[in-house]
C-alpha cells in the first residue's frame, strides 16, 4: 500500500477510541490526507511503502487536540485585564477590544493564535469572534482546523453590526467559508448567549442553522450573574432560552455551562447538547467550578476549552487537561473521580462529537483525516512513563509535541510552524498593539 | 568591576523583593558566584567588565523557583498508583519503594528530579526521602541546591531504621553533608508527620535541631483523616503536637497544611512558621484547597511546592504557580483574591524565607548567590507581554527556561544540562523500574 508518510515505530499510539486503546510499538500510515493504516509497527510497515518516513521512536502519537472554547484573536489582549473583579475586567477588554481589533486585528490574532495552538497539540479550534472571515483566514493560514461563524447579538456590538446585518452575513457564511478554505470544518453559527441575545433571535439561528445543516455553539451559564441577568431579562434561565428558541434540538456546543441545575442537566442530557468545560477561565475569572463529573453521569457530553487569551492567558490544553482532572477531584473529594482516559478522550474523540466531526477527526483510526500529534516522551518529566494516559494528563505539556498535522499536512515539524514566519507575526503582534 | 558573567539587556528582570520591582532592559553581572549589579543595561554594563556574556534581549530574568516540598526520589514512581483511592494509592507506592527504593534507586531517582528540577526552572528544593544522604548525592551531582536531612518515624519506617540509629544518623548529617557538598543549604531534620513521630520523639529532634541551628520540615494537617488519626493516636491537633514539642518555635516549614483550623493558623501565624502549599497534590490526592489567602492575611508565611512524582506527576512549579493563583480565586470566588506577584514571591523570596535563606537567595538583589533563571519570552504564548508577572503565572510554562544558574554556576544553557547525560541518566531510570 502506498502511503505518503508513515509514522513510524512509536512508542505508543493513544487511539482515544471508546476503549481507551493505547497500541504499544505502533506505526500510523497517511495517504490523501487520511489516516490508512495503524497498528503494530512490524504489521503496518511490511505493508506500506512510504515516500516520507518520520522516526517516531520514543515518541506518543495521540489525535490532535480539540479546543471545545476560545476567543483565537484575543492572543492579542493577553494580559491586558489581570488581577481585578469582572467588571474591571471587562471594561480594560472592551476597550482594547475598540482600540486594535479591526478585521486586520482579528486576522492577526487569529493568525497568532493558530501558531500557539498548533505548537502546543491543539489542531482544531471551536472559535467565536467577530470579524469571523478575518479571523478564519488568519487561524487557516498557519494549518489550523478553525470552526468559527457569524457572531449574533440583538444589539449593536463590538463590530457595530445592526441584525439584518448580522443575517445577511450569516446566511452568506458557507460560501465565504469555502472560499476562504482550509482544513474541511461544518459551518457554525455563534450567537453570543441568552442574556445578550433575544428568544425570537436565536429561533431565527437556528432555523438558519437547521436549512443550512450548520452547527451552533453559544455562552451558556457561565456564572451566577448570568443566569440571574438571563432570568431578568428573558424570564428565563439560560438552557429555557436555548430550548424555547429550538437552539437547544440542534444540539449546540455550551460554552462553560459552569452554573446548570437539575433541568437545566436533564434538558441538555436529553437534547444531546454538549458542554464545553474551560476550567482555566472558569477559576481565573472565580465563575465556579463546572462538575463535569456529575454531567457525564448524567449523560451530557463534555469536550475541553481553553476560553480566551484575556481570560486563560494561553491556549494551553495539555494544562487544561490536567486542571480539568484536578478539579473534578476537589469537587467530588475522590482521587478517582475521573480517569485520565476519560480526560484524553474528551480533549479528543468528545469534542469531535460535539462538533459533529467524529467521523472525520478525534481518534487514531483508518478513514479519519490525519489529525495527529508526535509527542517526545524521551525526557526527565515523563521518565519513567508507566501509563501514556495518565502521562499525558498529568506530566506531559505543550512543548513536548514535537510534530503536528492537520488533514495529513505536517504543519509544525520539529517544533517548528512551517507556514508561518513566527519572529515575523511575533513582531507584527507586538507592533499591533504597542508592546 | 570585573564580573564572571554578565547576563546582558534583559527586556524585564523581575526581582521578587517585597515591592515586586521589574525592571525593564536590565543587566545582572555575577562574579565569584554572587550577584554584583542588576540594574538599567546602560548603568551596569558600563561599570562591568565581564569574562563571559549572555545576551538576554527578549528574555525576562528572574530567582530561580524554591520547590518548598517535594520527594525527589519519587520521580521513579511517576504513574504508578494512578486513579485509585488513597489506600490503593499507598499500596501501590509502599510496594513500588520497597521494590526500586535502595540507596542506588534513592540517588538516581533524586538525580533525576534534580535534572527535571533545574529545566523547568526549579534552583532550590526542600526535598523529603529517607536515604537522605543518597538523595543529597544524586541531586547536588546536578547541581541543584539541595535542601535535605534525615527522615524520622517513630516505628521502623521504609529504610527498617531503629530509633536510636536514626538520632545517631541526624547527629551526623552536619558533618555529612559538608562532606558531600553542594551549592550551600541549611541542616534540616525532617519528622515526617506528627501521626507518624511521637510527641517526646518530636522534642528530641527540636532539641537537635536548637542545638545545630537546623531547619525542621514535617507533613502537617494535609487531609482531614491525617488530622483525625493524629488527634485519635496524640489526643491533640498536628499543629499542637508541634507546639508541645518545641519543634513549632522552630519556624519549621509544614508540607500542605490543608486542614488549618483557627486555632491552628494563629498558632502558625504567633511561630513565624511557614506552609509549603502543594496544590497540584492536594486536587490530585483529594485532600482539599488549602485557603492560603486567609492564611497570609492571618500572618502565616506560605510557599510553594509540588509534592512528590507519585502524587503531582512532575516537578513544575510554573504548573504550581498558576493553579495557587487560580485556586485562590476559586475558593474565594474572587478574580483578583490573590495578586500574579505575590504568587512569583510565593515561589521565589517567601519560599527562601521558609528556609531561613533570605539572605542567600530568592531575590535578584546585589549581594545574593546568584540563583537566576533566563526565560525566553519571544514565543507565541507569552506575545504580547503587558505585565511580566501575569506572563510567568498564567502564560510561562517550564519549557520556556533556557538557561539556570546555581550559585552563579551555568547548571542548564539553552535548555540542557551541563551536568548531566540526559539520555544516560533517563536509560538508567527505566531499567531501574524495568519499564
Amino acid at each position: 500500500m502506498h502511503a505518503d508518510l508513515l509514522l513510524d515505530s512509536a512508542r505508543y499510539v493513544v487511539v482515544c477510541d471508546d476503549d481507551a486503546a493505547v497500541i504499544p510499538d505502533a506505526s500510523v500510515a497517511i495517504a490523501d490526507g487520511r489516516i490508512v493504516a495503524v497498528g503494530p509497527a512490524a504489521e503496518v510497515n511490511a505493508q506500506v511503502t512510504a515516500a516520507r518516513v518520520i522516526d517516531a521512536r520514543g515518541h506518543l502519537v495521540m489525535p490532535g487536540l480539540v479546543n471545545l472554547h476560545t476567543h483565537l484573536p484575543m492572543t492579542l489582549l493577553r494580559g491586558v485585564a489581570e488581577d481585578v473583579d469582572l467588571q474591571g475586567f471587562l471594561e480594560l477588554v472592551w476597550a482594547e477590544e475598540a482600540r486594535v481589533m479591526d478585521p486586520e486585528g482579528v486576522e492577526l490574532g487569529a493568525r497568532l493564535g493558530a501558531v500557539e495552538a498548533l505548537l502546543g497539540g491543539t489542531t482544531t479550534t471551536l472559535d467565536m469572534y467577530f470579524h469571523h472571515a478575518a479571523a478564519h483566514r488568519g487561524a487557516v493560514s498557519a494549518g489550523l482546523r478553525h470552526v468559527i461563524g457569524p457572531v449574533f447579538f440583538s444589539f449593536p456590538g463590538p463590530d457595530g453590526l445592526s441584525w439584518d446585518e448580522r443575517m445577511a452575513g450569516a446566511r452568506a457564511w458557507p460560501e465565504d467559508l469555502a472560499k476562504i478554505g482550509g482544513p474541511s470544518v461544518p459551518v457554525a453559527y455563534m450567537p453570543h448567549a441568552p442574556f445578550t441575545v433575544e428568544v425570537d433571535d436565536l429561533a431565527q439561528i437556528a432555523a438558519l442553522a437547521r436549512e443550512s445543516g450548520g452547527i451552533i455553539t453559544t455562552h451558556t451559564s457561565e456564572n451566577d450573574s448570568e443566569n440571574a441577568d438571563t432570568i431578568a431579562s428573558r424570564g428565563m434561565r439560560p438552557v429555557a432560552c436555548l430550548e424555547a428558541s429550538d437552539v437547544l434540538a440542534l444540539q449546540p456546543v455550551l460554552a462553560h455551562g459552569v452554573r446548570l441545575d437539575e433541568g437545566d442537566r436533564t434538558a441538555v442530557a436529553a437534547a444531546g447538547a454538549s458542554v464545553a468545560h474551560c476550567p482555566g477561565s472558569n477559576l481565573k475569572l472565580a465563575s465556579g467550578a463546572a462538575d463535569i463529573v456529575g454531567y457525564r453521569a448524567d449523560g451530557i457530553r463534555v469536550g475541553l476549552g481553553t476560553d480566551g487569551c484575556s481570560s486563560s492567558n494561553d491556549l494551553d490544553m495539555f494544562a487544561v487537561m490536567r486542571l480539568a482532572a484536578n478539579l473534578a477531584r476537589l469537587v467530588h473529594h475522590d482521587p478517582a473521580a475521573i480517569a485520565s482516559s476519560d480526560i484524553v478522550r474528551m480533549a479528543t474523540l468528545e469534542g469531535a462529537r460535539a462538533l459533529g466531526m467524529e467521523g472525520a477527526i478525534g481518534s487514531v483510526e483508518v478513514g479519519k483525516e490525519a489529525d495527529l500529534i508526535v509527542i517526545d516522551t524521551a525526557v526527565p518529566h515523563l521518565t519513567p512513563l508507566h501509563d501514556p494516559h495518565t502521562a499525558v494528563v498529568f506530566a506531559a505539556g505543550r512543548s513536548d509535541v514535537r510534530h503536528v498535522l492537520v488533514a495529513g499536512e505536517l504543519v509544525v515539524e520539529d517544533r517548528r510552524p512551517v507556514r508561518v514566519d513566527v519572529p515575523a507575526l511575533l513582531a507584527a503582534a507586538d507592533a499591533r498593539v504597542g508592546a
